[in-house]
């Protein structure tokens, strides 16, 4: 597989930096190609705006159609058309931060408000007209598999936990993102206690992620319900016989 | 009431700058001081690194506890310090923004990251040694709302909707960052459809906006649960006879 590797920490000797590299390494030996996006290595500008498209100051911005139009034209920012460029090549992606405030790094969260433009990943519609989303879009056939440090220890992130389950709390990225733009999505690797790892915990963290590497290919993704499977009416409302009774994030998945 | 309104938008010709400039306008003739964090006017920088303390590039940066030192010491940045300040000054925090991949924009994202510092937001113990958080904390005593606005219409943003219910999708800020560093958080206001709002529709979030404004010094906080009032366990984890059988977000209100 060709896999591009995102990956998001201001400071490469670090644990996520030695995790980046031993996955890198296991995945080239494994026979798939690798690229990466060093973010912070290659001074990333997170911040989408109107120097991403060739916008006149006279006008107001709108940057979901300023963008697609930008797109079409082939005038996008040079730096969004890099990681379109990689995108196209990649079968997998990977996506490697620390969970900062329950979320991803501004710098990874501009990654996809800026390269993930209308009619890429979003806006994208069939013949007939019809959105092309969660389960279906312009990144459809592509695996992902986010992989994510914290320094709350794993009951505090797992169910009841007083964090919130970290599936639900990356449920933004998980469905709202990679799973709307049409991926299959593969359960997250959360890796907890990242502040107090020593030796024996980082080589722990290590085996874990080369076992989720190894498995890329082929693991299951989380059965999150496609828009078009019958599952919501619409008003885009999950019906009632499904799940019923529950509200929670996990009803969106089969 | 002092107000600090963040906003987080790159057009001020916007429904969004139309909404902040009304309420805004609306906080002051209630009576209310105002302070902007405008943050595409700013130019803020939203990466957090190794620029935001005096660090030795010598020594691998260790994010958390170097803003601590520099916090301590008075040495981050100045325009972080410029935000500590009006912080220092606010009774109550809006956040403004435009829901983008279901989150904040990255320049947003990014206020917290640089501005949230450790021994600051997080980080931060009482005389036993214990960790203030999720309903005591260094921003203890203030209120924070959130205002957003949505392409998505509104039932698929709400309970069992495609796109996840607003407030499960909004949780890493609303419980995850404000209610963790000690603030009382309402609950978010969300104008939805936004991309295909017409007057009416614009004037109808204007209203909306106004009695939430209105309501800023008295209006109940969402109820999550405070880490301290005996719901969870040595291990982070909501007691069992507490919401027994569920496992969903919603678990962590009262």
């Amino acid at each position: 597989m060709n896999v591009l590797w995102v990956f998001a920490h201001p400071e490469p000797r670090s644990l996520n930096g030695a995790l980046r590299d031993q996955g890198t390494a296991t995945l080239a030996r494994l026979g798939h190609r690798v690229r990466q996006s060093d973010l912070y290595a290659m001074g990333w500008n997170p911040v989408a705006g109107p120097a991403d498209v060739a916008h006149d100051p006279r006008e107001p911005l709108r940057l979901g159609p300023a963008t697609d139009r930008a797109r079409a034209a082939g005038a996008l920012a040079p730096d969004i058309r890099a990681e379109h460029d990689k995108l196209a090549w990649a079968d997998a992606l990977v996506l490697q931060f620390p969970l900062w405030w329950h979320g991803m790094p501004a710098i990874l969260k501009g990654w996809f408000d800026r390269v993930f433009v209308q009619g890429y990943a979003f806006g994208v519609h069939d013949d007939q007209g019809r959105p092309r989303r969660y389960g279906d879009g312009g990144l459809a056939g592509r695996r992902a598999l986010v992989v994510t440090t914290a320094g709350a220890r794993g009951t505090g992130l797992g169910p009841r936990g007083l964090h919130g389950d970290a599936e639900d709390v990356l449920f933004p990225v998980l469905h709202g993102t990679l799973f709307y733009a049409g991926m299959d999505v593969l359960p997250p690797l959360v890796v907890t206690g990242a502040d107090r790892a020593g030796p024996a915990e980082r080589a722990r963290a290590a085996a874990r992620l080369d076992d989720r590497l190894t498995a890329l290919p082929t693991a299951d993704p989380i059965g999150y319900r496609p828009e078009r499977g019958g599952g919501y009416d619409e008003d885009l409302v999950l019906r009632p016989h499904l799940a019923p009774g529950r509200t929670d994030l996990a009803v969106h998945r089969t």
